[in-house]
């Protein structure tokens, strides 16, 4: 199962695709898109588009994307949401569920507790993926959004194996709810 | 030069499409958009293609979108924000320029005064386009951004004729600046 993680920002956009074989986790690929000094169409734009190319260079089967704060400046708060509103759609557009994960779900499940600092996101994500040195930080962050997608889809298969009824938990796109 | 105009929203996204020929300006199609109870990125994909099949069917040579108030609640300006980017995605996929107008700009084009209420722009985008009744709400603040942008392209034009320097503005985006 091939994972595309977002995680993103209207300055950059980070991007990172694994591959999910049973319990293993293999790099695909990462970077950061940047959109540029444009006014706000053209950069929507160009996160639009370069995450379109990414979909259908590594044709993932499912997409991630982080869950991102509201900011103290309201005006930057509408900013961010375009620039998500811009990744959202370029991954629906491929026809790819999208599950949606907080900063602080991501970095449980890379590094084991969710107060992480950016580093050991990348540290850890480096480990897991047993990459040859550390990857910048938006492409650790997507990268990370991936690996917590993978480990949810574990979770959620392991409970779907023991069968319904589970506390009476179902799945919903890739979350489980009561 | 057939002229549509978008009014985000993340619940209804109002959509109007004119026609100006010369000094005058014809009716072609208006409507809302709703984007449905599911999940944020299920929504999305609702404005992405329905913005997007709006553009295929009636051929736009530009495109105007109102510019959104920055809500009291965060997450709303969060979500509101979202859908913007999701109406602007559709306008540039569809190799549209997209020019942003604020609800000040639009009362002011269509009515002739920034404060005026919603019934007045209503009414006025009626008259302006000889509807045979009243528009609804979203559809008529959209044609009132369509509206908006046609008076703009005819100052501009119009001071283009006369010729560059005055007062030091040019064109940008389909706005005047210094």
């Amino acid at each position: 199962m091939i994972i595309l993680g977002i995680d993103p920002g209207l300055r950059t956009t980070g991007f990172g695709v694994i591959d999910k074989q049973g319990n293993k986790l293999r790099y695909i690929a990462s970077g950061t898109i940047k959109s540029g000094e444009g006014e706000l169409p053209a950069r929507l734009k160009v996160i639009l588009r370069s995450i379109a190319e990414v979909a259908a260079t590594y044709r993932p089967d499912c997409a991630a994307i982080e869950k991102v704060f509201v900011n103290v400046n309201p005006q930057s708060t509408l900013l961010l949401g375009q620039a998500r509103g811009a990744a959202i759609c370029a991954l629906v557009d491929a026809e790819l569920e999208v599950a949606e994960y907080t900063a602080l779900q991501v970095k449980q499940a890379v590094t084991g507790h969710g107060k992480a600092a950016k580093e050991q996101v990348q540290e850890m994500v480096a480990r897991l993926l047993a990459l040859p040195g550390l990857p910048g930080s938006d492409a650790a962050d997507a990268l990370g959004v991936a690996i917590c997608h993978a480990n949810s889809h574990d979770t959620l298969a392991l409970i779907s194996a023991i069968g319904p009824g589970l506390s009476g938990l179902r799945m919903k796109r890739g979350r489980l709810v009561g």
